[in-house]
């Protein structure tokens, strides 16, 4: 298992495509990848119209507002554990010759909730 | 990687579990799906029932309202992306036989949140 | 294909961390876990304090309420349906030397939307 580490914004998508295609030494099958973490997660979106990363937080921060009246979690970012579980911290995706293949207007993010971090990808092919 | 098209409507559960096995092959093992698209996505959920498509469609609905006024994307389809980001582009299924292994009430469909257009999904026995 | 069975409660997030490596007959490289159930979901998340599963929960009961008025199917259960569309109902999970291979604070869980029952989990060393 290979592994990049990431720096993050307190939140946002941070494209990690090419990060991931670095590690991927001109294999052709499926890759996986996987975040040890809680707090952030792994998507594939729209990466041509950054409006779109944009939008896309500001509803989720809706959805999983930073105060609830009935956390208990004393950390405070029950939000961001929320946010992660709707993500999802593990992607399995298509290469050919050491790229990602991917749609069109696709691109491999890091959802960071809970930053700033370094975070950690794990990246396997298979 | 083979791939299958697959028609959809404005916005629906589209079932894509024959059209899948149709590709299978006679296989037995794990099979991989994964849409490259950034404004649908692909679940398994209950295919017994239609209205329960129609609550989840529904209750997505509300979630990720059609206008939101913090929107930046132009084109107007935010709640799409949103939807496809909840759902997520890829399955990894059992199969045995050329049919997927699945639970009594289980699905596959091709969750179209932005048609209506034509999908493809992609296919990959493992 | 090995399967587990889970007993749960009516709703919660049960740790199946041990369960699962119980499993693995000391497999590295990486495992499947399916659910084949359409209540429930799969989720990794932070196991090391309780208060975490909780608010995720009682959230999640807000973003998918058990009533709501435009719901058409009679099971009465359509937002264990919702949530187990957000959740998932597969892993794919590092694992090394029989045990799961996860972040510091991180746990596999079956997410119960709609129990008390007793849940198949599908197991695949890969």
């Amino acid at each position: 298992m290979k592994r990049i580490l990431v720096r993050t914004p307190k939140e946002g998508l941070v494209d990690i495509t090419g990060a991931v295609e670095g590690a991927l030494e001109g294999h052709t099958g499926l890759v996986y990848l996987f975040v040890p973490h809680t707090t952030c997660g792994l998507a594939v979106q729209e990466g041509a119209d950054p409006d779109v990363a944009h939008d896309l937080l500001q509803r989720l921060s809706e959805l999983a507002p930073r105060l609830h009246p009935k956390d208990r979690h004393r950390e405070g970012n029950s939000h961001a554990h929320l946010k992660s579980l709707l993500t999802g911290v593990h992607l399995l995706l298509p290469a050919e010759g050491g790229r990602l293949r991917l749609g069109r207007w696709q691109q491999v993010f890091l959802a960071e909730y809970d930053g700033p971090r370094e975070r950690e990808v794990w990246i396997r092919p298979l």
